[in-house]
This record gives structure tokens, C-alpha cells and sequence, in this order.
């Protein structure tokens, strides 16, 4: 009979705290710029910080997965929609959300943002432009540390 | 040979925005009082706004599944753990954990919640004392808008 | 005061039993047929049945969230992969993974899948060629249905 | 300026096959048994296979998130519900769902379960007389393994 020496532990990870402070803002699309809180390799969910300059329009995208925005500063819309989202407010975006998002009023715009899968940056006739994904932001996190002699953390450990 | 006369249109849904100031603050423990945003009875998914007095202590509880915690105002931490969230932290909780919450400093504390499945208050023994989820929360919030005579938002529509 | 006439009364919705005998083939890539057994537009979940004609090969594609597989007939791999897949068996299939699947062996191959967002099919150069989620899959269904006179079944609803 | 010398690599997940022929059935309750196919400790995510005897009926319970179950073989029902599951058959449980399994019919039952957080057993009063999760289905696989002398395979691992 074999004799089983280490059987993992079986125990429940704990909670933990990211702050935002200890990671950087990372060039995005034109002055805007995002940072990497959380990313699952599994699940394919990212969590980011995104900061767009007041004003600033971005492409529009695809999300084929869920998303969830908590406004921490300024105003912001999507060109689609009725709705002006401000600080404190919630957007719930269900899956397979298609839309263009802009800064309005004179403050930058910073949003909390859970994303389940990846941010498809799609052009006027559908074809998909450019894609994001927790393994994409984490390349662009890494690829940023390097360059800057920053030591990453590893957002991907729970 | 059957007619098909309705077939239900296929249209993704849009993106939304939750407003915090068109919901009321609803009692929950002591004289901490919660917001509810959006609950999904499909998959269990609670979205709340938490506020906790200065010093306040919840009790000790379980979580089935996973909680993210944006911490909007204020300072608290687990008495388990070692860290203190601060305004524009992430706390990121793995399915399974266990704690007891604790405002820390002076300022009264309110969270963003994004709960999947129930949050199981549990005694001194692990015995459950209580539990809340999309469900239970709904039903405060409904009771409290009967009771003050506040018409409902629905909250579980996408 | 106003009056509250009617709060949405709260209760947990019933398990159900979706029998695919109710449900037909949809015709899908050149032989193969997909059965359309749940659609959830809030997470964008799509649940199938997936029937390969034996030694078919589809196209490579991309899914942005988890899969799982669970073989009901037949064998089946990626061509990316070194394992078989037979019935019983169940496949794992992490956020971002991407592959090409192969009917092997003289058996159809029949497999119950769980998608978490979309199924991208991918070009030799990555560009996407065509894409399916939640939507897709049940217009098809639909568009069956109409064509065949046969009333559809709401597979949206929980 | 900081060297950084390991940028942990950035490479998606390959699928993986679980084949439950290397997995050993557990006793579970009275002559129920089950096989842990895939545990997840950060979504709280459970794969498993159960084996229900012929006649049985397990004690009621309670999932505070989705569950899916496809029935591989035999047939079974929810006391509480109309419908009897049978083999191809799906059901699909949004979250919150309570309900007491009985197996029906002459033939043992399998089932192949994907629960997302507990199950919570529970008495004619509504208190919890047991829970299972991904932790505790995790431990009495080791639990078994190390009794039996087998090597345990790592199910948390994606």
C-alpha cells in the first residue's frame, strides 16, 4: 500500500486588501490610463481603476461577458444610452453590452470596474479592432513594470 | 402545420445606472443600514451600499461564495486579518471566508458590496444565527418601502 | 403617504428539468447540430448540446470565459491538446483558452457544454471570423423554429 | 532603478480532460457516494459525479448559488417539484433553490453536479444540519485518499 506523505491542506483563502497606491497607472488609449487590481486566470474576471481625461471620448467596445462600474469621480456616458453615470453611481452592464463611452463635464473620470472576460474594441462595420482580457491588462501591467524597474505585485493570487 | 406567430426578439440587453440617492438607507443591525442596487434571483448576485457607525462591530459571518468590497468612505478591517481598508481600497474575499467586521477610526464607514450567494451569520459554536441573500435583502427593502409608504424601484430587472 | 398596492412578491425560483427530446437539431458548422438547452442574457451562460459528425474537425476559436464540457457520445480532442475525451469524461476549459476541435474515432460525438460568454472562431492570422454567445444561439433557434413551424420553447427563463 | 529579473509569464490556461476513471467514489450519506472531479477555492465552484442507490432520498437542502445537473443515469425527482429528471436530462437551479432528491425507479442514479458555493442540509425547521462546499468535499476526497493509501490527484488546479 502506498504511503501518502503530503496531502495538501485543505483551507480557505482569506480575504485581502489591495490599495490602489501601491500599483501604477498604465498608458491605455491616449491619455487615458488604467491599473490592474485583480485579475483571474480562471474565470477570466479582471478588476481595474480607469482613469479617462475629461472630455475624452473611447472606442467603442463588446463586452461579452458582464460588467460592473462604481464611479469614483467625474461624469461619464455611453453615446447608446439615456443615462449620465456620476460619482457613487453603479452601471450594470449585462452580458453582451455593446457601447461608447465619454467623459462629460470638466473633471477626469475615474471608475472601479469588474469585467467578466474581455473588452472588445470593435470598428464601424463589427470586425473587432483590438481585444482586452485579465491576460492581455496583466502583459500590459508586466510589460509597464519592466520598463519602469517597477517590482510587479501578483494581482492574480487570491 | 403550426404558425409561429411570436417569437420573442432577441436583443442584448443595455447598460444601466443605478442611482444610490433613488434608494433609501434600509435598518439592518443596530444602527447599521444598507442600500440595495441590484439583486439577481438567477444566479444569487447581491449588490449593496453598506454603512457602519464609527467603531461598530458586525457579527462574525460566512460567505459561500465570493465578496468584493469597495470601500467608499471610511475605515474597517476584519478582526482576522492583518490589513485596514481605506477609501478607494479593494478588499477581494475567496469563496468561503470567515469574519468579523470592525469600523476603525472615527468616520462612519460605507462599503460597495458585490456578494455571490448568502452572507451566514454564525455563532461562537459555527452555528448559523442568521442568514441574508438576494432574497432576504429584497425583502427588507420591499417591508421597508411598505412601511414608509415608498414606491419600490424593481432592482432584480437587467 | 402613498399607498404601496403591489411589491413583487419575493421568492426563490424552482429548480427545472429541461429534457432535450422537447428541443430540436439546429443545423450549425457543415454536419454538425447544436441543441439550445438554457440562455441566461444577464451572465451571458449558454448551455448546449453539441452533436459532431465522427472524424469532423471545427474551426479553432476562442472563448473570453470558462467552458465546461462533459462527453455524452463519442471521443473528441483540440488538436492543441494531448488528451482524448471520451464519454464520462469532463473538460476544463479556463478564461482565454483557445483550440480546434476533432471528432476521433468511428463514433458521432455528442458533448453537454456550459459556455460563460461568447465562442469566438478565429482566422489564421487571430482575426475573428464569426462569433456565437447567448444571442446567436438562440436567434438560430428561433430562425429554426419559424422555418420549421415549430413553436419555440423560452429557454431564457429560470 | 530596481532590476526586475522574473516577470511571471502571462499564458492562458490550456483546457484539461478529467477523466473520472482516475478518480475514486466516496461514501457520502447512508449508501450515496460521489467523485470530486474539480474544486475551485476562489469562486467556491464544485464538480462532482454523485451516485445515488436505487429508491434513495437524500435529506433536504439548500444552495445559496446556481447549481446544474445533467443526469448520466437512472432518473430522479425533487419532492417538491413536478417534473422526474432521466438520463440526458438537465436541471437547472437558480440560486436560493430548496428541495429533498429522491432517486425513482429501479436503477441506481448518476448524476454529474457543477455547484456554485454550499449545499446546505437542512432540518424540518429550517436550521442547517450540515454544509458541504468545495473545502469540505475537497477534504473527504484527501481524507479518503490517505485512509485508502491513494495519491490524490490536485482537483484545484485549472
Amino acid at each position: 500500500m502506498t504511503e501518502v506523505k503530503e496531502i495538501k491542506e485543505v483551507v480557505a483563502y482569506h480575504a485581502n486588501n489591495v490599495c490602489p497606491d501601491d500599483l501604477p497607472w498604465i498608458p491605455y488609449f491616449g491619455d487615458a490610463k488604467f491599473k490592474l487590481l485583480k485579475a483571474n486566470p480562471v474565470t477570466g474576471q479582471n478588476i481595474t481603476l480607469l482613469w479617462v481625461p475629461a472630455n475624452m471620448q473611447l472606442p467603442a467596445h463588446f463586452h461579452p461577458g458582464t460588467v460592473i462600474v462604481y464611479t469614483v469621480q467625474g461624469s461619464w456616458r455611453y453615446l447608446e444610452d439615456p443615462w449620465v453615470s456620476k460619482p457613487g453611481d453603479m452601471v450594470y452592464e449585462p452580458a453582451g453590452s455593446k457601447h461608447t463611452p465619454q467623459a462629460v463635464g470638466d473633471e477626469d473620470v475615474i471608475t472601479f470596474n469588474i469585467v467578466e472576460g474581455t473588452l472588445d474594441y470593435i470598428g464601424e462595420n463589427g470586425e473587432i479592432l483590438a481585444r482586452d482580457n485579465w491576460e492581455t491588462f496583466l502583459k500590459k501591467y508586466h510589460d509597464y513594470c519592466a520598463a519602469e524597474g517597477i517590482e510587479p505585485i501578483d494581482v492574480t493570487k487570491f
